[in-house]
Formats: C-alpha cells, sequence, structure tokens
C-alpha cells in the first residue's frame, strides 16, 4: 500500500482514526474498505489480521505514516476507505443540517442520529465535509451505518424527497409551537431540520413546515446545536414508538 | 493592570474569552470580576466601556497579552475573574458528573443545564476544571449563573445533601429502568448522574438511586455523554412543569 497522505477534501478516499470506527468501518462497509495500517502499538492486531484476510482487504505496517494524519491524539489503527456517495431512503425519516460548520458537531449528530434510528441525513451547502477524518472520529463510524447526501439549497432536496406522507419541522427559537414531551408530533414520515450552530436556520425555513422551539429558560441565548439535535431526535423517536403500541 | 499569563490550574483567577461570556460575566456575577482586556479590533469597547465604568471594574487594551491567552481563535475581549467557590441549593434539583474530563463537555453541560433551568452541578474528583477559560467559553458564560461545587467522593456529597425529599438518578447503560416520555419520574426534588465520558459510571452507583437507561439502539456503543445529559435533563425538567400544571 501507499504511504498515507495527509487528508485532503478533494481526495476520493478518506481515514477512519482509531480501531473502533475502524471496525465499523469493516463490519458496515467493507465494499468502502481500501485497507488498514497498523501502529506498532496496536494491541488489536490479531483480530484485525484476522478480519482483513477475512475480508481481503489489505493491512499493513505504517508507524510513521500514522502519526502524520492523526493529529497529536494517540492513534494506532487507521482504516482507509472510499468516499461513497448515497441517496436517502424515500419511506424513512430523515435529520437535514442546513449549513453544519463544526466538524466534530457534525460527527457527533451522526453518531446521536444512529442511536435515534434514524440512518438517513441530507446536508445543505455550504456544510462541513462529513468524510473528514474529524467528523469520522466524533461519530465513532457512525457514519458507516448511514447514508449521507449533500444538495445545494432546500429546494432541491424538496424537490426529490418532498410528499405526502413526509412532513417538515424546522427547529426555530422563534418557532411557532413548543416542543413538549406530551404533544410530540407522531407523523407517517418526517424531516427534521436544524440551522448553523452560530446563525441557526434562515427565516424562510419557518414556511416550510411547523416550525418548533425546544423549551428553553431565557438565561441561555440558545442550546448548543448537538443537543437541540439531541432532544429532538429523542422525542420523535419516542413518539414514534409510542405510536405502534 | 498587569499583563494576562496564560492560564494555570492553580491561579486563583481565570478567563473569559470572548464578548459573550464576558458580558455574562460582567452581568450576572461583577463581584467576581476583576478586569476587562480589550483587542484594538473589539467591536464592542462603547458599550464595554460604559458597563466596567458603572461597574467600577478596571478595562484595558491589550492586544499582545490577549494573543497569550486565546488560544488560536479570535478572542477581541477577555475577561478575568476571580474563582469563586459555592455550595449547592439543598432544596433545588442537581446535576452530578462524576469524573468529567473533557472540558469542552463540562461547559457545553452547564449550558445546557442552565437552559433546563438546573443551576447546581456536583463535580466528583477527578474531574475537569470548571474554571478553565475552554470550560469557561464551551459554557457560553453560564458558569456565571450557577453554583459549582466539587467533591473527593459521591459520599462526601450525599452526606450533605442526601435527604428524603432528594431522589437520586444514576443514568446507566445497564438502568433498570427506561427512560421514556411517558414515564419519567416526576419527585419533588432530584439529583441527576451521569459518568465519565470513556467509562460511564462505576457499577456501585446502581445502589445508589433508580437507575436509568436512555432507550438507544444497539448499532451504536452508548449516546455522547452531553446528549445524554441533554436529553435527561430535558426530560425532568418538561415532568416538572406537567406536574405543576
Amino acid at each position: 500500500m501507499e504511504a498515507i497522505k495527509p487528508y485532503k477534501k478533494d481526495f476520493s478516499y478518506s481515514y477512519a482514526l482509531g480501531a473502533f470506527p475502524t471496525y465499523e468501518l469493516l463490519r458496515k462497509r467493507p465494499e468502502a474498505a481500501l485497507g488498514v495500517y497498523l501502529h506498532s502499538a496496536c494491541t488489536e492486531r490479531e483480530a484485525l489480521n484476522a478480519l482483513c484476510k477475512q475480508l481481503r482487504i489489505p493491512i499493513c505496517d505504517a508507524d510513521r505514516s500514522i502519526a502524520r494524519v492523526s493529529d497529536k491524539e494517540n492513534v494506532y489503527v487507521v482504516g482507509v476507505f472510499r468516499k461513497m456517495e448515497h441517496t436517502l431512503d424515500k419511506r424513512l425519516p430523515h435529520l437535514m443540517l442546513v449549513n453544519p460548520s463544526n466538524m466534530g458537531n457534525l460527527g457527533t449528530i451522526l453518531r446521536t442520529c444512529l442511536a435515534m434510528g434514524i440512518h438517513d441525513v441530507a446536508l445543505i451547502r455550504p456544510a462541513a465535509d462529513v468524510f473528514h477524518p474529524k467528523t469520522v472520529r466524533a461519530s465513532m463510524g457512525a457514519l458507516f451505518s448511514m447514508r449521507v447526501q449533500y444538495f445545494d439549497s432546500f429546494s432541491e432536496y424538496a424537490a426529490i424527497y418532498q410528499s405526502g406522507a413526509r412532513q417538515m419541522f424546522p427547529f426555530m427559537l422563534t418557532g411557532a409551537k413548543q416542543l413538549t414531551v406530551g404533544e410530540c408530533p407522531k407523523p407517517e414520515c418526517y424531516t427534521l431540520i436544524f440551522g448553523n450552530e452560530a446563525s441557526g436556520l434562515p427565516p424562510e425555513y419557518a414556511a416550510y413546515g411547523q416550525s418548533l422551539r425546544i423549551p428553553q429558560s431565557d438565561e441561555v441565548d440558545s442550546l448548543n446545536l448537538t443537543i437541540a439535535v439531541g432532544i429532538g431526535a429523542y422525542l420523535f423517536s419516542e413518539a414514534g414508538k409510542e405510536k405502534k403500541n
């Protein structure tokens, strides 16, 4: 295998840094795995060798290359993967992020969505790079269990995915309806929409669906984006389960 | 005023980096404010000068000093504050974090608690430094509206704050009761307890109260700590409001 180069956005491949995200890559999306690099201090050597052999994925030692991409942190395993584009599942709930700017947040949000059973994420550009090693690491490899699709605008998304069954819920500080535990909507299918970390959603999103606000004390400016997504996704996921029972 | 030195844990003071957290300091805890440093690029100069004059807090220019403490990010205002110790309010809900290790997480959790109306936070050592500029910045200054107290152990906390009215809820992946929207407990007073980012709560915490688990897909290892706190604090806060109505 070639030596590992520091990641750049225009690469056709990227890196899963660490044993946990690399296992997720190999188990959930082996067709995208291009190779695995091991550090001499790696304690998972035997298990990873066996798995790679079974999957016919090249594996090799590369102490110096790993140091070059791992950015301070102790990383002893690097999984190289081909970037794969997906279309979202039209029948399933979606999360939409409009102009997310922070890769750590984006990764944490992917992990949270997966925990709440949401597998489809729409990103409206400009948006952080979902394939960046920092995003992948913050997602703990959740990326490899999900479908993520970029769009240039809300209307590009809506042209494909808006339908009678799908209801849209923009989350805004000025949302028309308070999202309470007892009154969470229970639609057939839905898209939860969240804005940028600093600026939130542009005002025109209020017209795209039933805007919601999460109750919060006026002692704070707003909730952190990842927390708002966590609360929203949890409530809709639980409301969906209640409906089934 | 003296030149600003890079922060160290044993200082009796620390820094609020940025205009927003500095305003929070001046408005919510002026008795702890020791001074304000302005960068020549600061656009809030007039408002901050007026506020400091009114509060009799020294303010001065310090471009080079600011660069020394601001750690890459664009910071144009630094509020210097004296570290203040607090005891928690015995009658109010508490959040307890056992061995939190990440300062960004700790700050985000403070901000989330404040949004959900929780003003009292107990930290069990070893624990991240709540006064570190990184924590203060991640909290968006929420620290200045809260009481935070460190303890060496759970029993040190319990000896002071355990009472008939207060119920304890350790959040664990092995929690005995699932935390659903419909069945969130509604105690008079409570302490929500969360463990370390990587290892969660030690098993003995299961005996300290009604252990809870947040429902989550088995496709992920666990929720991010900040997200778990966000969901738990939101549900208890909403359940408390429902009870009052």
